[in-house]
């Protein structure tokens, strides 16, 4: 069943000019999809009672325009396909006025909680009936390769990284891709797309690789790495404004 | 006028044990502190519109018991007194069965928004009939003198540093000197008092030195300086668990 979260974006969750960071963005996203798995049955609550949980392999967002302090944001969600070992969510973000700002598409697997292998979807009882089939007119998320770049930096990950999962916060690693641009570049720019694709996590103490290329004009790739080998890829697209 | 504001610890606000971190505390305080004086009339909305703001040169909170995620917190807060140049504000923290879970006092100057030179607070028609001379049950904040300590960490401020005022976010300061301890003290201590005087702000691209000292057993001073100017220092007290 499809589900509506409503958010205000409050002050900590938006940049020097007032608008909100990819990073926040992304987290409501997130909870707007938890939310939505709560009220179908199918939350991380419920997995955790069967020993197993979600993880997000992939994430795709367009915006359109991008929220500010103090405005709502409506963000609808739905199961779009469930397939053998995954599951495809889709997003739609509305402004106040009902105006759509945004869309999303996630890539979702079930693995066990402890050996982290990955589960199939239909050991969740009637998960198929969730299934709308109704797609977003936007592309998928993609399955981002390697860059050929040296780091740019690197992040020793401290007690602020880590959250209540015991390892780093989504959020954290959006903000070192962004963290790549200055307060000139996005006062002339605006994010037009972001993918991120995760592969593994990184937990206290890991010293973050950063690698960084601007493939094309405005099109940013991005490797976290820890002793070289990817734990998270992203990719910023910008336009000018 | 004694104002309250009602805040819920929300999970970007909390750490890997659950509890709300200082820094975002030290935020619903400073929130709770501009909510009373926009009630009061001379909110920094107000102030702008006569070319003042104001800016917190002292704070100290005292922790009964850290709240934690999904919990309700109750911030009272009232101006204790007002001086020629500065005021004091306090503030009790409650939980939602009212009890007492910490204590706060702070030292605040009005400043010429333009030069940031101090400005009178006469200069606020009837500011003085908001003084409550109400004192709270703790040591004033501290003024902290430099420490001797070489510098432990350096970190260079970027774009998710910056707030709308255009310069690092306070809650930015106190990451920086809370991610100074490993996940395995946090497990064994929790905090007891902090202490920060604000002395001058950073800003984009700024390098920060970060020192720390361990000045008494678990009583720790930091110094947050560029070019060996100290900008901000903090004191952070914990106590065994």
């Amino acid at each position: 069943m499809r589900g509506q979260s409503k958010f205000l974006v409050i002050p900590q969750s938006v940049d020097f000019r007032g608008k909100i960071t990819i990073g926040a963005l992304v987290d409501l996203i997130l909870t707007a999809a938890g939310n939505n798995a709560d009220e179908n049955g199918f939350g991380i609550r419920e997995l955790l009672k069967q020993n197993s949980t979600w993880v997000l392999s992939r994430l795709a967002i367009e915006v359109i325009k991008m929220p500010k302090q103090y405005e709502w944001i409506y963000i609808d969600t739905w199961i779009d396909d469930i397939n053998q070992l995954n599951t495809t969510r889709n997003f739609e973000l509305k402004n106040e006025k009902m105006e759509v700002i945004g869309k999303a598409r996630s890539l979702w697997a079930m693995i066990n909680f402890e050996t982290r292998k990955p589960l199939e979807l239909d050991k969740l009882g009637g998960i198929q009936n969730h299934a709308e089939h109704l797609s977003i007119d936007m592309d998928e998320p993609m399955k981002l390769s390697q860059i050929k770049s040296d780091v740019v930096r690197t992040h020793q990950v401290r007690y602020s990284d880590i959250d209540l999962n015991h390892h780093v916060n989504t959020v954290k690693y959006i903000q070192w891709m962004s963290d790549n641009f200055s307060l000139d570049f996005y006062k002339a720019h605006q994010i037009k797309r972001f993918d991120i694709n995760f592969m593994r996590e990184f937990v206290y103490g890991d010293e973050v690789e950063i690698h960084a290329e601007e493939v094309e004009k405005n099109d940013f790739h991005f490797d976290l790495c820890k002793n070289k080998k990817s734990h998270c890829r992203g990719r910023l697209v910008f336009q000018e404004t």
